[in-house]
């Protein structure tokens, strides 16, 4: 009985064996292909530099738009296509002004503020205000009867401690998305955010506001991290010193927006999907270089780099440049929909929209033994520096597709100190990204997809 | 038998597992310490923007020395002095020339270049030769006979697709090390080495060069990635081409330099060592910031982190700051003489010297069960985003110990791929440092010295 047993084992360890060998070659042919020929940085150049920030009803987005189209038939897409759907049409309007104001007259510069995203403006003539300090929704219940008629500034520092700076950003982002209406709630009459950075700058970072619609909508904007500071202590220090501070952003009517999709062809289930992407709208006041260039320019490297390095896959490759992913999801809820109505079949969804920094390995949301199948292939992915396939998560875009349809999703994980440095500020540049950095996430991506259309999930 | 044993190994796992847990708060503290309070970054700023690049002889190296005293001293350290020692002096002389000289006369801009350090002027004349290009000592052995009269141009390029970029300087650095005197054997007048880097821009990178005495000493120069394509398509396209180069570097008789020491004291066993360190030196284009401000900083981070967590390692830390990597390693052959000769003991020896960017392991030089127990640490790192313990190796100062001693050694292994972009050129400043990476790799290598202390190797 046993020496069967043991030879078909034997047998099992050694197919195992050879299909990682076989496996680790493919890879490594493609990692060249990307590392020696990569069109991924040329391409988030043209995107950052010819077009730069293009929030949702933008003009440049209409043009991001183009370019994504074009840069998909370039890749050698075997199909292009886009995707409509009514986006959010927010715009910033004026330079936003902020300073401080003091019986003292001393000179006094301004603060450097930017409009959080789909907030109110202050209207055209502004609002002072005396300033409330506050460092968590508990004190702010606790000081609830001195809100009434100041500007509420929330002054929460991002967390140095965790190494992962995605847990300061889930720790600290409340006060930017729920901080202006629970101010409100008590009468604030505006409301300014420390932003959600460790950086050593002092660029202010912005980024969505969710307004609650029980109480008035109040200007609300991001401050950066120098000025924090200054301003917390002008009014530890300055019983006359209030804020002046004028914006006149606004929300119009919804306008078009689209995703842009380009496919290669599965060569054995060709209804059958894998979905890669990025999103290709970006804040108005930087580049989207790393938020999110770098993922929508690693998709199509994806592709490119398939077919360049003669990997056809099984099911069709699908890569979506997701519209407005910064100021509503339209994007990503209109792919679900689609999905669903066309009722479709998506193996596997994977996003990067986390920065195009070095790769450390995957978040996920699937089934315990999704994860562990994609656990096991950790040895291919140990040569790439992929290690870390424990966390939970995906990417926002294609959070709409797992939650309507159950498909398994991924969101690359790379390398996370720079992130917040650049994240919705002026400084996510073009310039701030590294190449080999940017091309080894697709690697990492492109294994991930090939393995996963190879064998199943 | 079986019972007693079976509730002895549960004994030892539970035991195992609560020492683990020990461990893992401790460490935490240390790093919580390290990211909230670190003086790693301001320390790098001043010995980066108030001094800057600091080769040994130069006046710049003396300001460091005494810099680096007092940083130990003001991290707490229990004593810091100095071990003297014989360094080379070389000199870099007057700004480079380089330009392609041709019959064509259009314009065409200088090339971009930096002598290599240790290598000979052109005197004051400069050099105009025409150029034969290079790929490989298998081609320059072919065509000996058109070496001479020549300046040869080793257009070897970075090799991309290894993963790890020290790889990549490890299969090109042997064109700058052996290349001039292999070149000068045939008759050539100078060399032209392409820069070892992958960067995008067009910064030349220096570093040493050897030459063979057997042979007449000739210029040497590195030469940006762009102008290194440009020369090449140049002289390949114009016969008349020829190239002037200008370079009056000398190598002055030896004089002093010092290696920095600051020690914490061991509570157990004063009498054993652990050394942690980098090199003070740097080249003289850059500000030395990655290369090897980083190491030195993170260095001293240790000691000051350790005694402000309460850390006190059994064993005497000692944190050096070594003179003259970079052109002799004269500071790490005192440092490993003077323990010889006082027959100390060292039981582990840690170097950081391949930038501060976020840490991913360490490459090691010890016998392998001494291996096998870090690795055994491994779930210990893993928070920390420290998975790499496999490869070999250690640092270029620490390497004379663990020569002279047989002390194991370990060398922090950072995130790789925009190390050389800034390496040896003019680049490697400060600004290139992010705060929270530097701050992590202090991290990495604190728990190492921590382990390494409490349960020996």
């Amino acid at each position: 009985m046993r020496t069967p047993f043991l030879m078909l084992a034997a047998c099992c360890v050694a197919q195992f064996a050879m299909a990682q060998h076989d496996d680790s070659l493919t890879i490594r042919r493609f990692s060249n292909e990307v590392l020696d020929h990569s069109t991924a940085y040329e391409n988030l150049r043209v995107l950052t530099k010819t077009i730069g920030g293009r929030l949702a009803g933008s003009p440049q987005m209409v043009k991001a738009e183009k370019w994504g189209e074009a840069a998909l038939k370039a890749a050698g897409a075997d199909k292009v296509y886009t995707q409509e759907c009514k986006v959010p049409h927010w715009v910033r309007g004026e330079k936003e002004q902020a300073r401080i104001i003091s019986n003292r007259r001393d000179f006094v510069p301004p603060l450097n503020i930017l409009a959080l995203g789909n907030s109110v403006g202050t209207g055209p003539k502004g609002v002072t205000a005396p300033v409330l300090e506050i460092h968590s929704f508990e004190e702010l219940e606790q000081k609830k009867d001195q809100v009434k008629g100041k500007i509420v500034f929330y002054n929460y520092p991002f967390n140095k401690k965790f190494v992962k700076t995605f847990y300061s950003y889930g720790d600290a982002v409340r006060f930017r998305g729920a901080g202006p209406s629970r101010a409100s709630k008590y009468g604030a009459v505006a409301v300014i955010v420390r932003s959600m950075s460790h950086s050593t700058d002092n660029h202010p970072h912005t980024g969505s506001t969710r307004y609650n619609d029980s109480f008035p909508k109040i200007a609300a904007v991001a401050i950066g991290l120098q000025d924090a500071d200054r301003l917390s202590k002008r009014i530890a220090n300055d019983p006359s010193a209030k804020v002046f501070l004028r914006t006149t952003c606004q929300m119009l009517p919804d306008t078009i927006g689209h995703n842009v999709i380009g496919e290669l062809k599965g060569s054995e289930f060709p209804d059958e999907y894998i979905t890669v992407g990025g999103h290709l709208d970006s804040w108005d006041v930087c580049e989207g270089a790393h938020d999110d260039g770098a993922g929508c320019v690693q998709s199509i490297e994806i592709l490119r780099a398939f077919k360049a390095a003669g990997i056809r896959p099984k099911r069709t490759l699908r890569v979506v440049l997701f519209a407005n992913e910064e100021n509503g999801v339209r994007g990503g809820a209109k792919y679900a929909e689609l999905a669903k109505a066309n009722n479709e079949k998506h193996l596997f969804a994977l996003e990067s929209d986390a920065g195009g920094f070095t790769p450390r390995g995957f978040i996920m949301e699937m089934k315990p033994e999704q994860r562990a199948r994609i656990k096991s292939w950790l040895p291919l992915f140990l040569p790439y520096g992929l290690y870390d396939f424990d966390e939970p998560g995906g990417g926002v875009d294609i959070t709409p597709l797992h939650n309507q349809l159950g498909t398994p999703m991924a969101e690359l994980s790379p390398d996370s100190q720079r992130y917040f440095d650049y994240h919705h500020a002026v400084s996510d540049t073009f310039e701030a990204v590294n190449k080999r950095e940017l091309e080894l996430g697709a690697v990492g991506m492109g294994a991930l997809v090939y393995l996963v259309d190879k064998y199943g999930l």
